[in-house]
């Protein structure tokens, strides 16, 4: 089973309308509701590529309650393990145009917290990792959690033996680090924020010295680069993608998840994730994949080592 | 007990957010959560100037359910007579800038009304006539509800000896009036739209001989243009009001709606429907009214018989 965690899940909702104009009123055409999330996104991924997953975090309120709901929906090898907070989880919309794969995006900020149901999360979390063969953490911090709550939370897996993902970005990633993930996977902006250095292969290798053990930084339409133990990779896809790059990242990290578990050395890890990640961008419902595209790029995504 | 109708009823759902930016992403700093529809909106007026008031129109699924969790909060005097519909109510979203009082909207197309529930709604509406002393038609329809639904509803309320305000616009409006409505409340456009002829006057004449007893059009920061069988009004506010215009013609029509059951005098229900409208514009919370301001205004309103 592998285990996500989405501390501020939301409720994704999809408004298609024909052209965005700032003070105008516009008719929503079609509403599309999705449980969100980016442990969320991740585990719909796992779960297609045939893992158990099981999926926690915080839910609440009527929100929580629509969310818990469309989960249920989702696949039986999805299992909702979600923690109860007593404030409300947070919806976001995706107004996207007509006219073109662009997109414009509100986040609620999800609910507060308090230190309470931060101690029972931090308790199921402990009893989910015991049947975990890998954990991803992912996404922003709720209102109340504190800052270093990511840095917690790889302890606990490392204490437990369990591999660990982190993806998140800012001062929760910069945190996260020092406790010694498994692998992060920020994206080069998120990368030179946290070391402050601006070309990927260098910031890379100084986020692995402050103690990420592999480093896999996705760098858009170009692929990833993976800075590891065991040597340093690029992958590209065959062609730039065109499309909706919504849950790209999110597609990438259950590419990367499911190879850890299953084994595979890195090359056939990064060729996955890129596979998934082009594949989502090219599907037409924002943060799905397409899994014929998949299969045709899988063995095409350019793969060299380099030192 | 004043009887109000939205079939389209909503969640309405307001955003705080520091500037809107096309194809960007936002953080939402506040959200706001209120029952909304047209209708819905006047009961909540009316309530606040101390009538009974009974709610009706479709509510589904699980934003129906919101919904009516956040009608029972309203007030005691807002009852909830809403009539269950398969598919789902619909949501609005309100991004408001925190420069100004502008807004972009975004408004989901409601619940597919079956035949069976319109004929399961035309029933609960003929026995919530039984105990009225107005009713209000407001809002557009949702998709599936014939669009000669309201003049259906205004000939049921006239049978039934009832009086009958209709505010809404297009075709509906269009067939809504020839059943003779006692009051029709068009802007200065849609009261354009109906009759052909811009000059709202000549339009509102227009209008009555189609069949409308009396017509208030609303002109916007001019304030309204009453022509009825007992004389003809101008109403205006003291002076422009500045801020955000979301629901000032809903309080409109809940002056003027609590002046008819009172058996005001027009200039006085004018004076009410202007003072609260403007009260509306001046509230911070959109579509609430400034009591204060209300009661400023109200001796304030210029009404002047014209010939």
């Amino acid at each position: 089973m592998i285990l996500t965690v989405t501390l501020n899940a939301a409720l994704d909702l999809t408004y298609r309308t024909s052209s965005l104009v700032p003070y105008a009123t516009h008719r929503v055409a079609e509403v599309v509701e999705r449980p969100g999330g980016k442990g969320v996104n991740v585990a719909r991924v796992l779960s297609a590529l045939g893992h158990s997953t099981v999926v926690t975090g915080f839910l609440g309120g009527r929100t929580g309650e629509d969310i818990r709901e469309l989960l249920a929906r989702l696949s039986p090898r999805v299992v909702d393990a979600f923690v109860p907070v007593a404030e409300v989880s947070r919806r976001t919309v995706a107004v996207t145009d007509e006219r073109g794969g662009d997109t414009t995006q509100f986040n609620e900020p999800g609910p507060l917290v308090s230190a309470d149901e931060w101690r029972a999360f931090t308790e199921a979390y402990e009893g989910l990792l015991d049947g975990a063969d890998a954990v991803a953490l992912c996404g922003s911090l709720p209102p109340g959690v504190h800052v270093g709550a990511y840095a917690e939370l790889v302890r606990r897996a490392r204490a437990a033996g369990v591999p660990v993902l982190l993806d998140t970005s800012g001062e929760p990633l910069r945190r996260g680090v020092p406790p010694r993930p498994d692998l992060v996977k920020p994206n080069a902006e998120e990368l030179a924020l946290l070391t402050g250095a601006r070309e990927p292969l260098r910031a890379a290798g100084d986020a692995r010295r402050r103690g990420a053990r592999s480093v896999v930084a996705s760098l858009g339409p170009e692929g990833l680069l993976a800075v590891t133990p065991e040597g340093t990779w690029r992958a590209r896809p065959p062609a730039a993608a065109r499309g909706n790059p919504t849950g790209a990242g999110d597609s990438a990290v259950a590419g990367l998840l499911s190879g850890l578990v299953e084994d595979l050395p890195w090359p056939a890890r990064l060729g996955r994730a890129v596979a998934l990640s082009t594949a989502t961008v090219l599907a037409s419902a924002a943060g799905e994949f397409d899994p014929v595209s998949y299969d045709e790029l899988l063995p095409r995504v350019a793969i060299t080592e380099t030192t």
